[in-house]
């Protein structure tokens, strides 16, 4: 349920009254995110699950079915007599571009509605890349990505390795990549002509993690992802990413776990993501620097003394920042990710992970490993990329390819 | 304006589609909150701030007239030529109940629509009260305060220094109070017949700061409030309070700021409200435990080396938990209160409480102190109690008082 306006919220502050029109917006949302999320449900379901009547399931339906966002595909077999009811499955042919740069590859991805991830083109690179090159070469890629199909491009979302703009997909700091206030949404947008938006990578990954993996149906969800360059987080608390004023909100990697500790490149010592590293970790095990993929197994397999030093220090400070987290966020379920997830497999038998935080909201919480593997960043970026269409359906027109080129 | 469902929410995911009932109920609750947080507005002013059409908003009000919860007042002098506009003001006799629990008193006020405190009734305790004892002075407490008066009262809320599950208002800890698992909220609705509810009480402090304070309007605030039973907190993020799963969230007095630091209550070590406590500030500048209102005149005077250390170090430690806050939440505000207020109004001049926070996030910041004083809390827990009425003001009906008491 739409959460009503209320003055316990305190903030909550509708800028607006609400129409019939909203209400038709908001219908239509609410069946193509069942739609969308589900991969496929039949009418009966759908009016199951929103409470609409029937007539009014069948008319925003049809609405959606004329929008090309929806088609109506073989009836559900029906345990009870009767007509079985017919299934709408999200529409093959629209789809989301994704951008993400990183500090050895550009990664361009195509991802239909219902979170299927088409295609991936990774761009290895040997020297870091600047904003503009990312712009050129990621223009080029999507132009080739698309050619010569027909599709109903919904968008283009790009995933950054560091502080964004919510309101105009500017990069403020891209510490990682060397970058600093990029306006690097409205640069793509100009050099596809695709409606373009940008935001922090790891948030992205969470949003991937809670439509389409471990996070499925949560709606207080706090979320660490650690890779190569640090660690990042998001959190969603009563069903909504916690954005913050302008879009930085979720910076789970820059709690202080550690008092007088290591300076972290944000600035500020003792940070958890200058603490706790992937590169000490895949040193301590003798692998080399870009063989996290074989970190899990080499974590399960060691008993070397030393190594489960550094494990059990490292679960010690991501401890903290956990403890931390549920404390301020009482979430339901904390997901971890990246080698955060085989730290976490490969603990120790006595290691607790939340066992300090305060007694009411650790008892409900559920401690559980990423789901989606490489796909999660693909399809959390595809989510923004649909935003605008999940959001108002019949106000987005998206962008046709054809055989002759976007 | 209420955020539409995005699949970008992640998380945002409705129960129920919308009914033209749903519309009329946000209509209501959007004018109701609006007359209630401003103390009065002309419909020519609603009008604006609603977007709403002139008829709409003329019947949503004769709606609320109706209800008893708005009153018509004199028109506002009107700048321009044409007929003033009537002026809408919240109804003089629809009233709050709340009721504080602390180690040393029992704190019972009356709060009238648009945030007035109207009475508040202290009763001071020698021994600390058990949750039984609490009920029963409560109870009698309210029936003495209401006897005789002709008022519709919305309901009433209980203010519990620890944490209280949101469903039923049942007091999970509460560590200063000795109390665990207590049914507050349920015991004192069956005593008294009135609706009642339960929170923590640092979390409707922010409420009434944010309703009425140094955080109206701000969708995005941090509030850390210090006092003699330690450091509680509250979150505004995007307009809604961080409640998490189960109505725990906003513990931030329990980020943990000292490594190896002192043994909490809550069973850590090193949180914030363990290592910065009211009790040594007022040792530190010679006052009493009781002399609390007068901590900001004391640092203000003195110039005693060793006072200043305990300042200084405090604002170490509280600006790691502010650091650690706008990192994670990217905050427009950050409100202080209590003794946390006081340390901050005498800060050293080179003291700067959020300066090693993520720099996107900490340049629009602004930390401020808190405004109400006294009447916060009540207020904040008046909120509580109003939150059925100014939800759904169509579907709740106050419960009348009369010459014959309650």
């Amino acid at each position: 349920m739409v959460v009503p306006v209320s003055a316990v919220n305190g903030g909550a502050r509708p800028a607006a009254g609400r129409t019939a029109d909203d209400l038709r917006r908001d219908n239509l949302a609410l069946l193509m995110g069942l739609v969308h999320h589900s991969g496929g449900l039949s009418r009966a379901e759908l009016t199951r699950r929103t409470g609409l009547n029937r007539s009014t399931v069948g008319a925003c339906l049809a609405d959606l079915a004329a929008l090309g966002l929806v088609v109506e595909g073989q009836p559900e077999a029906s345990p009870r007599k009767g007509r079985p009811s017919p299934v709408f499955q999200p529409s093959p042919d629209t789809v989301a571009v994704t951008v993400n740069p990183e500090v050895d590859a550009l990664t361009i991805g195509l991802v239909g509605l219902g979170g299927r991830v088409l295609e991936r083109w990774r761009i290895e690179i040997s020297a870091g890349l600047t904003a503009g090159d990312v712009v050129t070469r990621s223009a080029a890629a999507i132009r080739a990505l698309l050619a010569g199909r027909s599709l109903a491009v919904a968008g283009v979302a790009i995933a950054v390795p560091g502080q964004v703009r919510q309101r105009d997909g500017q990069v403020r700091d891209a510490v990682h990549l060397g970058w600093r206030e990029e306006p690097l949404a409205a640069r793509l947008a100009e050099a596809t002509g695709l409606p373009t938006r940008a935001a922090n990578a790891a948030s992205l990954g969470m949003t991937g993690e809670s439509a389409f993996g471990a996070g499925r149906g949560v709606d207080d969800l706090v979320y660490f992802i650690g890779g190569a360059s640090g660690i990042g987080g998001g959190v969603i608390s009563g069903g909504r990413v916690v954005r913050g004023a302008s879009g930085y909100g979720g910076e789970l990697g820059h709690f202080m776990v550690r008092g007088g500790g290591r300076t972290c490149p944000c600035g500020a010592r003792g940070c958890l993501e200058i603490e706790v590293t992937q590169h000490e970790l895949l040193d301590a095990v003798g692998l080399a620097a870009h063989r996290a993929d074989r970190l899990d197994e080499a974590l399960a397999a060691t008993r070397d003394a030393a190594v489960l030093d550094v494990v059990r220090r490292d679960l010690d400070l991501l401890g903290i920042a956990v403890r931390n987290a549920v404390n301020v966020f009482n979430p339901r379920l904390v997901v971890l990710g990246g080698f955060l997830a085989a730290l976490y497999r490969n603990r120790p038998d006595d290691a607790v992970l939340a066992g300090d935080a305060i007694r009411s909201s650790r008892e409900s919480l559920t401690i559980a490993t990423a789901e989606l593997g490489a796909d999660q960043l693909t399809i959390g970026t595809a989510e923004l990329a649909f935003s605008d269409l999940l959001t108002d359906p019949a106000g987005h027109t998206p962008t046709r390819t054809g055989p002759t080129a976007p």
